[in-house]
């Protein structure tokens, strides 16, 4: 049972590790990372990581934190995300991050229509 | 000199650990930690340690996210708080997180005047 006095927030070292589902609620992955704006303080990504069963190693794939929906009974976030779409989508190499730069945060946007 | 490709992001990994500094330029100590909003992904609060000049311990202080400005010269977070106003402070013990509920939210924005 939850406590009745229900926090809304979460630390930043504990989303590290929450683990994101697709709308079946099939496990995906976890979320490995946040790149977060400087300036205004808005999570603009989460970098997940999808070593669920779908098996694509150890790839990072910045989200839109837009296309992320927190769902409390599962204690995660849920993402419209098939296979097809993550295998054309954004990724980097866990040691490689990439300037997010202007164009790289475009890239990603447009990919997920935004 | 800086890469002319300026990302205005920046890896929750890697806030941790990001130098605070009085208006004066002094520093104060170095963000532990943030508080996000499950649900919005907004930063609430940083949480930090102020481990410089000011020899608080190592007792942690949520500071409303809104209260830091980023100064890009200094690549760290300015804050408007004096040791007086630190003395009174909410804060809590490094391995004692309170839950931030409603009326602990109510309770960090009221002493920093929010």
């Amino acid at each position: 049972m939850q406590s009745t006095s229900i926090s809304n927030v979460i630390s930043s070292d504990r989303v590290e590790g929450t683990k994101v589902y697709n709308p079946s609620g099939d496990k995906l992955g976890t979320i490995d990372d946040l790149m977060i704006d400087k300036l205004t303080g808005h999570v603009r990504y989460a970098v997940m990581e999808f070593g669920g069963f779908l098996g694509m190693g150890t790839d990072r794939y910045p989200i839109p934190w837009n296309v992320l929906k927190y769902d409390t009974s599962q204690d995660g976030y849920v993402v419209p995300i098939d296979k097809a779409m993550l295998e054309g989508a954004p990724r980097y190499a866990q040691d490689q991050i990439p300037d997010y730069d202007d164009r790289y945060s475009a890239t990603i946007n447009k990919y997920y229509g935004l």
